[in-house]
């Protein structure tokens, strides 16, 4: 096992770290900037160092600065956290070649499953169901009719070198396909020098449904189920819960099936998440795999209880999973509540600032993870997710009334926070009917702060 | 089920009943005294009452305030919690003539299993294990003396209307028994006016180990498996773990089975706990019943999954069990350590006051309980306790690594603790070997202390 462990994160995850090394008796060395001076994670950990001002290009993202202070503290791993550096194929090689284990997959399966176009096609050679589209590139505007006919609309036109949205256009019918392919490819050859297009099937309003997956260097592969993330806002995940209720067994199983298969395809070792996109007849598409802890773990871990940290450091350390697939048995329903400081009535803007009273909830089967407390300060230099409220009960409902009522017990002072949405959103009918996609929040959020602000005032 | 539910207690085990009653949606009144007003139950729960002031004779114990607020507020249903007026028959008889349901067993139960004579000589009638003894009163010393020789010394005589450990002597051979017996009797005719003695074998140094069982008016009844309580202090619970280290499989099974059969044999409704005493060779014998939810009932919940709060609230009112005695399945071990402000290096005097800051820890597998925060108020009125700690691990060496990263988490300024003191405890060989016996604290005590003072001399 490992002596001595970096942690290259900070806020709730950082502690998440800090706690399970503490309890395997790894020692731990919390890398922070200045301005997380005075942190909880900071003044938790025995030992910890700044390693750059607050801009986190100069300090979480510093790939040098971090291995420097690895080796100065003779720490023969790195934990990523999620975020930052976590999915970045140069930081994991910069470890490798530094002798530190970096805990995660390998670089060269950071980079393979960092490339979507990559990522695709493999999945799609071991026969992962991925969104129907072009095989490789798409070099002509015949060729995007010819392929958009074979898959029916509507369709994606995707630059092959596009990221955020760039380089990405939508075509609903053929009199809109020779507009979008040619603005598609001008838009990608001005913002990446690159105007390789290729073609996917758009899926319409899906549920995003994701299985989390470990890996052993020994040649194991474990799901540990899903989780349903799609009550989002932007690609933002606000609400996460497990199982999804909108599976059935014959369907959760082909599902799984499918996550192991493209786990095993490129031999993972370490956590893991394989998502899908489930279309409204149940249809489901592969669209990507994050090599990493994410941030709604907790719920996985509330129903399975297993401890995924504790199981990825375990694994990075070389030794087998602590489990079979047959071990893992869950156990009723887990949501999570992501609370930000953030104004959901101004557009969801953040909103940091010093805490000045925080009370959160407790008791039979509420768990938070944050690294807040009264007094503390919420930086505006980093995400603005405060803490997480994960509850799991027997049931989705019995699941829903634990949140509100730990909700209704969190009480954040000082600054604004998502806490009264996320309230009502766990009164909202369709979300307690199960039937959110991912198009929810974009059409109901104004409908819900208008609830909000009615309830309000007729409250007063 | 329960329309509105009178909670007739304060502190951690008000807030757990009231998050309960929400997370069901039983509508809550908090009966609370003057000394009260403010606190977290009172503030978070939508209607409550003062029901007197701080004295508790003249509030959490004003049987006669506390129905008549039951009336008031035409609630149908009160709940004790523990302490206070959970096992009193006579509050629980005025509630059932006030047709108002008192959430636990009915009064005759709770006023047989309170006699101590009645309840040993019922189970001993159904053939549980209880401590060897005299059947009945024991009218002469040469009677003393006859049993003495029949169960072997050493002997406990025991007056039958004491407690409080006064009217009871120890003999520990056959030169102290008629001094013992004497003053025994003279005391229990000046403390109760009734010299009626009895005689049990002293268990030296005994485990104490007890069942958590459940059981509904239609019959059923489930043992929800033990606890291991013997870190006690003046026999008070200090630090409760399930399951109970010290028992194999065999022993295990052996006393679930005694406790199912003595709750049988009252035919018993609602949550309760069977107590045996475990002597060194592993033989137990039933101590008493208790007939409320005990303080330390979360670490059977984090072992077994089950609300029992809940599903005492349900069985009150009439349902039936919502599980099988073959559902009850354990997961790993869980501990759970009582959080007092009481100051160890001064004999555990109480330090009620402002906690002027306060962090409970958080993080997966790690419950609290408490009704503090911030800026509240410990008051001199009440027990000191103002949280429980609880965790859950897959192993009891991990649970234990786990709760000493609670513990170093855990801040609470203002006032003074025990949490160095459960520390150290979770440091110490003895207890970390699972070598616990109800003697352990009145041996070790001042050395750990002492073991404490000299570690933080060194540390500095």
């Amino acid at each position: 096992m490992f002596k001595r462990l970096l942690i290259a994160n900070r806020g709730e995850i950082g502690m998440r770290i800090l706690r399970c090394c503490q309890e395997m008796g790894i020692e731990t060395v919390v890398a922070y900037s200045s301005e997380d001076e005075g942190t909880l994670p900071v003044t938790f950990s025995p030992v910890s160092v700044c390693i750059g001002p607050a801009s986190p290009t100069k300090s979480y993202l510093n790939q040098d600065a971090l291995i420097q202070a690895a080796i100065s503290y003779k720490c023969d791993a790195i934990h990523p956290g999620y975020g930052f550096l976590s999915e970045n194929p140069d930081f994991a090689k910069k470890c490798e070649d530094a002798g530190i284990k970096f805990i995660g997959p390998s670089s060269e399966m950071i980079r393979n499953m960092g490339e979507k176009s990559t990522a695709r096609s493999l999945m799609k050679s071991k026969g992962v169901p991925v969104v129907p589209g072009s095989d490789g590139l798409v070099n002509s505007l015949e060729e995007a009719k010819e392929i958009a006919l074979k898959i029916g609309f509507p369709i994606l036109i995707k630059a092959s070198a596009g990221g955020g949205g760039r380089g990405m256009r939508r075509a609903y019918d053929m009199s809109e396909l020779a507009n979008a392919f040619e603005s598609a490819k001008a838009e990608a050859l001005s913002a990446f020098g690159d105007d390789s297009m290729y073609i996917e099937k758009l899926i319409l309003n899906p549920h995003h449904v994701e299985f989390q997956i470990i890996g052993d260097e020994h040649g194991h592969i474990v799901s540990l189920g899903e989780r349903d993330c799609s009550m989002q806002r932007r690609n933002q995940k606000l609400i996460e819960e497990a199982p999804a209720s909108i599976l059935n067994e014959k369907q959760r199983a082909a599902m799984q099936k499918a996550a192991i298969k493209a786990a095993m395809a490129v031999n993972y070792s370490s956590v893991g998440t394989v998502e899908f996109v489930v279309d409204h007849d149940k249809n489901f598409y592969f669209i990507e795999m994050n090599t990493r802890i994410q941030v709604e773990h907790p719920v996985t871990e509330m129903v399975t209880g297993v401890d995924l940290v504790k199981e990825q450091i375990r694994v990075a350390a070389g030794l087998p999973l602590s489990f079979k697939q047959s071990d893992i048995k869950t156990h009723g329903y887990a949501i999570e509540c992501r609370i930000n400081a953030e104004n959901p009535e101004k557009d969801f803007a953040p909103n940091p600032g010093i805490i000045d009273f925080l009370h959160l909830p407790g008791g039979a089967g509420v768990r938070v993870e944050s690294a807040m407390y009264s007094g503390a300060m919420v930086s505006p230099w980093y995400d603005s997710m405060i803490a997480k409220v994960i509850v799991n009960a027997p049931s989705r409902l019995e699941a829903i009334r634990k949140m509100r009522v730990a909700l209704e017990e969190l009480t954040c002072e000082g600054i604004d926070t998502n806490i009264d949405f996320l309230y009502l959103l766990m009164y909202n009918p369709e979300y307690i009917m199960g039937r959110i996609d991912t198009s929810f929040l974009e059409k109901n959020c104004e409908g819900i702060i208008k609830w909000g602000k009615e309830s309000r005032k007729e409250a007063q």
